[in-house]
């Protein structure tokens, strides 16, 4: 059995995750989830991409948007605005009680590993899903117009419309890996990084003091997948922060970026292959428009690892 | 124009602030409530007994139970129920959207007044709404099954089913008066008790530092309603903790309770004329069933500040 850590961050790298857990026996995937779009709102703790990759391997998720419940109703976001509140975060009725569960958890003393692996049981998820630190790193976007934003209000309140001019990612230097995600990276046969955004999602991953040490001891090779296709980030708003960051807006660049820690990079069959140094590129159908194309593609991937 | 200062605790309370404001002009009604009751659930701060007065002056209130709000759904409190969860707190949709937003405000820093104030403004309720503290005084019950429980462990989850062997209000020597509620009792005409809980809902008030001594030092009479009619308390415990405690259960006990601060009483024209030194008794129909006896009881208890 081939033990697989697969790296994620919303709603892209939610869908690789699926095929994954489609494909392999639930005791050899390990997801790592991006915990730094984690913020406060009304008082509850919102995590958004585990979350989402909770509910997607849940079957719970809202096949539209990609994240958030399906089928959700909105009474309280209603009565919210009919008290005069403008609330620019979408949070739905059932959508709530999982952010109240997680909030009255961390209030009690658990951890997110903690408060994460008791909402997989509880929502029948039973792959390992582990946020990438329990300890709260943020990330912030520095804009042209509105200067340093949370996350969140980058990404819902402004629609990923500011100028980004640079991300950070606040209390990372006091994070720390956590001993679960260590030892899965310790006894990991294959690493994978899900189409998610480098900078957004993969990022404050690899910014966690630890975690690009314990991915580089790992014995196993590291395969990324490109979010970028002709061009084009398949959802988000990865392209247009590669052009403001003033990156060529291509694999290419995403490539560039992980080529110092994985050997293979898959990119879309619909690009061109490009000369670069590292890693080594391999073309596939990147496109997960269906349950079949996300089985397909995890399945492609992790034949990849029989090549590294 | 008589302004009055009503000290009201939850629903039996509730009934009477409808009354007197719908008979009072909005400047002339000052309703302070008891904010004992007041606790955090899910990582939401809940204040029934405000939110009771607000929905019932806002014309929300659920008119079956007397709290919470018409028509509300229960959305949350499923999905929290197929987390697993058995949460023993009814906390409806429409509902959990006034703890949001208090609990959003409490986190940037407004005080309970300040909170109060806006949650009225917003549900166009036009009278002073004013909590009996900004501080959080907490009610506990001692129980003879259970030991010490918090105020709603022992009301909701436990139905009042518990023996009640003693009552404290912790958090009470820290707390204060507000200016707001000291100006009111200062420039107040009358001041009423309404048919609440001594226990539970007057005694938080009263053991607020200060507040014995505003309502002393005002110029105004003071008339309490009891909450006790032939023995039995019109909603709720008393009754039934009166009993574990060691009083006889009749208004008789309530008089009492409030003779050393109040010129008259008001208890129920179904029961008998007793004795007493003080204070004062007048026999009312007192039993609030609908908007007009709320009315009527309302102009009965304003036309006693005559007499007194």
């Amino acid at each position: 059995m081939k033990r697989v850590v697969l790296f994620v961050g919303g709603v892209g790298g939610a869908k690789l995750a699926l095929g994954m857990y489609r494909v392999l026996p639930p005791d050899a995937l390990t997801i790592v989830v991006n915990t730094g779009d984690d913020f406060w709102h009304y008082g509850l703790r919102v995590c958004p991409d585990t979350d989402t990759v909770l509910y997607t391997l849940a079957g719970r998720v809202d096949p539209v948007n990609g994240w958030g419940i399906a089928g959700d109703t909105t009474v309280t976001l209603d009565a919210l605005r009919a008290l005069g509140e403008t609330p620019w975060f979408n949070i739905k009725d059932r959508d709530i009680a999982t952010h109240l569960l997680r909030t009255e958890m961390l209030r009690r003393g658990h951890t997110l590993t903690q408060i994460a692996a008791h909402l997989a049981q509880a929502q029948g998820v039973t792959c390992r899903v582990l946020p990438m630190s329990d300890q709260f790193v943020e990330t912030r976007v520095q804009t042209r117009e509105h200067g340093w934003l949370d996350f969140q209000e980058y990404f819902v309140r402004h629609r990923c419309q500011p100028t980004v001019l640079d991300v950070r990612y606040e209390g990372a230097e006091q994070a720390a890996v956590t001993p679960q995600v260590a030892q899965a990276l310790h006894t990991a046969d294959l690493i994978v990084f899900a189409p998610s955004n480098p900078w957004l999602s993969i990022m404050p991953m690899l910014h966690v003091p630890g975690m690009r040490a314990a991915i580089a001891q790992s014995a196993a090779p590291s395969i990324a997948v490109t979010p970028i296709v002709e061009g084009r980030a398949i959802k988000g708003p990865a392209a247009k922060m590669m052009a403001e960051m003033g990156y060529e807006v291509s694999y290419a660049s995403v490539a560039r970026f992980y080529a110092d820690f994985v050997r293979v990079f898959v990119y879309d069959k619909r690009d061109p292959l490009r000369e670069l140094d590292a890693p080594r590129l391999v073309a596939l159908d990147t496109i997960m428009t269906d349950e079949a194309s996300k089985v397909r593609l995890a399945r492609e991937v992790l034949a990849l690892s029989e090549m590294v």
